[in-house]
């Protein structure tokens, strides 16, 4: 990666992945010309069709073809008629979060204006979920014994390192740090977690210790979610582990107009390996081919990619063209391409 | 027990626990009496000041002693000026539900009239989450390695064994049977946590077929999230895991008009132990004692105890009289004993 140049490999995936990713990229290409930056793209064709064809998820060779990029961006992947269900999300979603080490699983939440929150009184919305992408649950530690008899035993083991949540935390101060009301909430389950919410609330403290301009503050998982539905005005900075992020960043896509809106960024801080950028909603079979599909949130994936890669003045643009075209959406429906054509005319 | 006769143990507790069950134990003596039930209670002095007075959470003698009781009724535990975070959830309220094998966490989530919600558009709202108690991450099991160091490992270990997610998921399509949608759906995260959702989607798909007049779907956890916000009136019976339900109850409880309105039944359907029943809310130290909680969560755990106890009727009454209370609920700040006194009205 230079200054003025980005290798994007690109995974359109299926579904209605390659409609938004190709919305995606006429914003990208229109803001990245305009701010001299040159993009170069490579296609893979992996997801349920290339599964369904060759039996293979995600080959090494693959893996070593995409660690060559500066960025992937990602659709979506997963069809339940060709690939049994989770088959694509841990080989191929998950797998690229533990290989290229994305322990920032970042979910922006904002309220963009004229979207309808199920929220009666959402109040502005505006707040951060710093997700951790490579420990916790979601390791594939745990097993299961006498499967299918009545005496099955079947666990699932959460892993936290001291490691892997400091790294995280630092990263969601340092964040704050760069917002205007420099808050950071951890949401862990430390009354009966005690182990993992112990060390995580631990390294919390320690690290706003470090920095005497964020103020923090606790919510169980629980009671987190009561707050982001009666008053998410009140959130700035989430921290959390890798399920109660899962969790809690469909409930914040949910009261800011939809899954269709909410994007999302896989990152590698330490830039050993292309950090990720998609949108947070699935495949969605049943609408795929009808041109039908919000292609904004993969748009807004677009914007946090050029973020990440040191852009912001062209993810800007992005968000504010977004800010103006939702700010006009009436109840009319549109189409994927209008909805691209509308955000690309807002670029002006 | 017998027909006519309830001997139950009382926990008010700690913070507001005492004042909400003193309402719930005037509403079930009103009840009862009418109905031909003699109540019996015993009150015990369990929770942070008894902590604070002698450094004891649950001796073994009062546990053999709560044992004998027909049910258990608690109002709140937790101090955290007196006792650390954590000890007398674990110490008393999870000790209780491992040892009494409340496997049946049973958490009714209905809109009441009158009741405002913080959606836009609730639309009907009466389903009910069947949280398994007994297993899952609540087990205690997991650990920690090198406590405090920048190398520390922290692990935590969801344990689900076929037993206890069959005979919860027996009781939860067994409950779908006599409610009008007959709708069960099981709220997991499958694609991730492989073992342990691969056996809970085994057990319901074998319970399903023995009940041909109940239909059944499935929702990761996430997902679950969205549709409790955008579509509740969706849900007829959830069955979900130990930490799943934990959080899905608290967001069903806040979109129904807060906690203040949810009870919840710790139950053991084989009848070897007492079930205990407790509004789902905290013991709220800030508003302690001045007489501002809302007790209808008490009230309403009392028709669930009376519920299971076999004493439908009763349970009815509390029940439409909390409606015609919420109906008629303006605005107005009321107190703790003036709801009492409100909701005792209704009853005629
Ligand atoms: C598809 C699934 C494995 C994934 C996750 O659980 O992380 C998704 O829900 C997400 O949030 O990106
Ligand atoms: C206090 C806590 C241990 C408890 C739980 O997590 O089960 C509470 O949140 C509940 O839902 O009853």
């Amino acid at each position: 990666m230079s200054d003025t140049t980005i290798d994007l490999g690109v995974i359109p995936g299926d579904g209605i992945g390659p409609e938004v990713v190709e919305q995606g990229l006429r914003v990208l290409a229109r803001v990245a010309g305009d701010a001299g930056l040159a993009i170069t793209t490579t296609e893979y064709d992996l997801g349920a069709r290339r599964y369904e064809r060759t039996g293979e998820v995600l080959s090494d060779e693959t893996m070593a073809e995409l660690r060559r990029h500066d960025a992937l961006l990602l659709g979506a992947v997963g069809d339940p008629r060709r690939v049994p269900a989770g088959v694509l999300e841990r080989g191929l979603l998950l797998r690229l979060r533990f290989a290229f080490d994305h322990y920032v699983n970042l979910r922006p939440v904002e309220l963009f204006p004229g979207v309808a929150s199920p929220l009666a009184d959402p109040g502005p919305i505006d707040f951060v979920v710093v997700r951790e992408g490579t420990e916790g649950l979601y390791t594939g530690n745990g097993g299961a014994l006498r499967v299918g008899t009545p005496h099955e035993v079947a666990t699932e083991v959460s892993v936290n390192t001291a490691f892997g949540a400091r790294r995280l935390i630092e990263h969601a101060f340092a964040l704050a740090e760069r917002r205007p009301r420099r808050h950071v909430t951890l949401v862990h389950k430390k009354n009966v977690l005690v182990n993992a919410g112990g060390m995580w609330q631990r390294l919390v403290d320690e690290v706003a210790a470090a920095h005497p301009d964020v103020t923090h503050d606790y919510l169980h998982v629980d009671a987190a979610t009561i707050f982001i539905v009666t008053d998410p005005g009140r959130f700035d900075v989430i921290v959390t582990d890798n399920l109660f992020g899962d969790i809690l960043t469909d409930l914040a896509a949910a009261i800011t107009g939809g899954i269709g809106l909410a994007a999302s960024g896989n990152i590698n801080p330490d830039g050993t390996a292309p950090s990720m950028f998609e949108p947070i909603h699935g495949s969605a079979p049943d609408i795929a081919g009808q041109g039908v599909a919000d292609p904004t949130a993969a748009i807004l994936s677009v914007a946090l990619m050029l973020d990440t890669l040191g852009h912001p003045g062209p993810a800007e643009r992005i968000r504010q063209a977004v800010r103006a075209d939702t700010a006009a959406r009436g109840d009319a429906a549109r189409g994927t391409a209008e909805i691209g054509d509308a955000i690309l005319a807002r670029l002006g």
